[in-house]
């Protein structure tokens, strides 16, 4: 039996999602994931035949995490060789204005990944330590990098260019670059296929505890609300979206912070929870549903601050939209902050949600997939639930059957 | 002879401004500015009767300059007796959120204002000392301030909040102020005069060196672009406007830099400065003109970033508007950018330019007021000169009146 087995990982400073996949049949064998590895609550999950197992065993560092795996793999039948896993594809968070697509993995894109740690700290050293060691115990497998920044390097310069002096771009690469671009990547597939449509113009709502909104043009990102960092934009969980650059010089003043202290607040104590003390959407409009007058108030800022953006987008396209997309956690399922955007945005682009629709709309529903307006709104608004394990597996095997394919001719020559 | 005087003051940190006015005629008699005071080279300059002198003198302080204009008002037979002065306005930039509208000066004003000194660092301290060298000087004149902020103080909650830590509004006053609110208070007024209608709608671009958009709801403020200070929003011509706010803390660290040294580029040498080397709009599009990439590209940044706000205000008064306006030095002259911004909404509102009457309306041209769209525009596009001293003057002498009032009722009881 050719048993071709492909991995897609996510590696963070402390943690690593994994998932095993057989192809070409997409299906998902295993999955699981290591918390707090090095620290000494850590434990791990595996789920497989529906059935999940929590293990709490000290994990030191991620090797170690990855010889568990590797191990898990074994144990549940998945793989009787690691020669078997032909493919890996991992989740990194920067990859600057280089890649505009996945690639495989060489020396080069190690070199840059590194390179770009300056503008993703927290994310890009963790994604490198996952590469080294999943690269070090599966040598074999063609090693895949899917950037989160990748889909949107169409991004015109118009759009992606800052008014700041003109150095701190040239220099010290200073640009809007985006983020969720697997899972815009993902959704953009997805109405392809579902409106059976190549070229579209898309408004896509990736509205999770981290949120973010692209407009997409002729099926490419043209405009996003993520920047150089994915602190902006949106008001999100616990982060604040833009806000007056002012306020940062004078907290710090006033609460007399270092600027670590200062852009850590604003990344992990603002937003929602800044505002209510609850991070989570669902907490807030129980608060709101209680007469507490600051959720209620938050649930107005955030839901007008994607209206806003929303607007900007249709306005950019000139109203000429294939559809609007809510996809992620918030987007997949919190009917009601769907019906406060749209309402925010009925009066002038004619969009009318149809409230029956999207109440049966979410992924512990029945139905997860499908139209929330009405037959007579101007455009149809989506709710997709986004898959960005799948769109990355799909690039990593594409890539590593093209390798393949090459090797294969050049052997033959 | 009743002479009635009155007085509009702005004072920056080595800046005088004034006019003097006979009311109620509103007739301007003089006015003029004290440049670079404290300074080598610095200079006043006076003009009357369409006359205007510069003179080279060592001015010490401004405490001197209040003297040598008190002076030169007795020279230019303005005034015969300091008592002739009944009121002066004073231009204030930050109210906080205490003034809804220009008040009389009494030491509770004076105090508040110094209170506020942390949220405008550069401007409160500069016109404190502007308002207590002018009441030394003209002790028995009633003193008025006109606050910036003053006509956003109707902007409700949900709108002037940021997403951030709560205790950065309730401790620090952190929020969204707004500026520029004497000239929205000016247009608002003048629309309701040209339209003849109470309640307006509307949408007013104050485009100057520092540019910012307001949303009138009802004839007052709803929202507006500009922040806690006057860097939010919009970019400017030395002002980057809202930007990711990782930026600042990694530009910091990048160039080592105090913070700020930052802020300082921030404010400074970004915005137009910072991507073409040129702050004024003129130079750019004679930049661009001549095929400059750079030029041309800040060009759609700036007028994409006003047709952002535009659209959004648009979206927020669901379309149910009376009129948009452009003032300010950009706004009244720069007809091609007028004419590239009503371009990137014109789809989607249906309002279209009247390229002959564009061209047609500037300050230095006959026509300065006027309507620059079709006949079939769905909104009327109006510009409309600001002036924001007349606005000051009439608050003045409203409140001077006013108290007058009540002193003669007083001395008839």
């Amino acid at each position: 039996m050719n048993n071709e087995i492909y991995l897609v990982v996510n590696a963070g400073s402390s943690s690593l999602k994994f998932s095993a996949y057989q192809m070409p049949e997409k299906k998902e064998l295993i999955y699981g994931y290591f918390e707090k590895i090095g620290m000494n609550d850590n434990f791990y999950s595996i789920s497989t035949n529906g059935e999940k197992i929590k293990k709490n065993t000290y994990i030191k560092d991620h090797a170690q995490a990855v010889s568990i795996l590797l191990n898990e793999l074994f144990l549940n039948n998945i793989i009787t060789d690691v020669e078997e896993i032909k493919g890996v594809g991992h989740r990194v968070v920067h990859g600057g204005d280089k890649y505009s697509d996945s690639i495989i993995i060489n020396n080069e894109v190690m070199n840059t990944i590194e390179k770009l740690v300056p503008l993703a700290p927290l994310h890009n050293p963790a994604n490198l330590i996952g590469i080294k060691n999943i690269k070090n115990a599966i040598p074999d497998a063609v090693h895949v990098a899917s950037f989160d920044t990748a889909f949107h390097h169409t991004i015109p310069e118009e759009n992606y260019m800052y008014p700041i002096p003109s150095e701190w771009y040239e220099k010290y690469l200073v640009r809007k670059y985006g983020f969720h671009g697997t899972s815009y990547k993902y959704i953009t597939n997805a109405m392809k296929y579902i409106l059976n449509k190549k070229h579209l113009n898309l408004i896509i709502c990736h509205i999770g505890s981290g949120a973010s909104i692209t407009a997409i043009k002729n099926s490419k990102s043209y405009d996003t609300t993520m920047g150089m960092t994915p602190l902006d934009g949106l008001m999100m969980g616990t982060r604040c979206g833009s806000i007056d650059p002012s306020i940062i010089s004078y907290i710090k003043k006033m609460k007399e912070q270092i600027i670590e202290e200062t852009m850590n607040d604003l990344n992990k104590k603002s937003g929602l929870l800044g505002i209510t003390g609850k991070s989570d959407l669902r907490d807030v409009e129980a608060l709101a549903d209680n007469g507490d007058k600051k959720a209620q108030v938050a649930l107005d800022m955030y839901t007008w601050k994607i209206a806003d953006y929303i607007i900007q987008y249709y306005n950019r396209l000139e109203g000429n939209i294939d559809g609007i997309v809510f996809t992620a956690g918030v987007g997949e399922n919190q009917s009601r902050i769907r019906d406060r955007i749209i309402k925010k945005i009925s009066k002038v682009t004619g969009i009318n949600i149809d409230e029956a629709k999207n109440n049966n709309i979410a992924s512990y529903k029945e139905q997860q997939t499908g139209v929330i307006t009405t037959e007579d709104s101007k455009i149809p608004v989506w709710v997709v639930p986004t898959n960005e394990e799948l769109m990355i597996l799909e690039d990593t095997y594409t890539l590593t059957k093209s390798i393949n394919e090459k090797s294969h001719t050049k052997i033959k020559r």
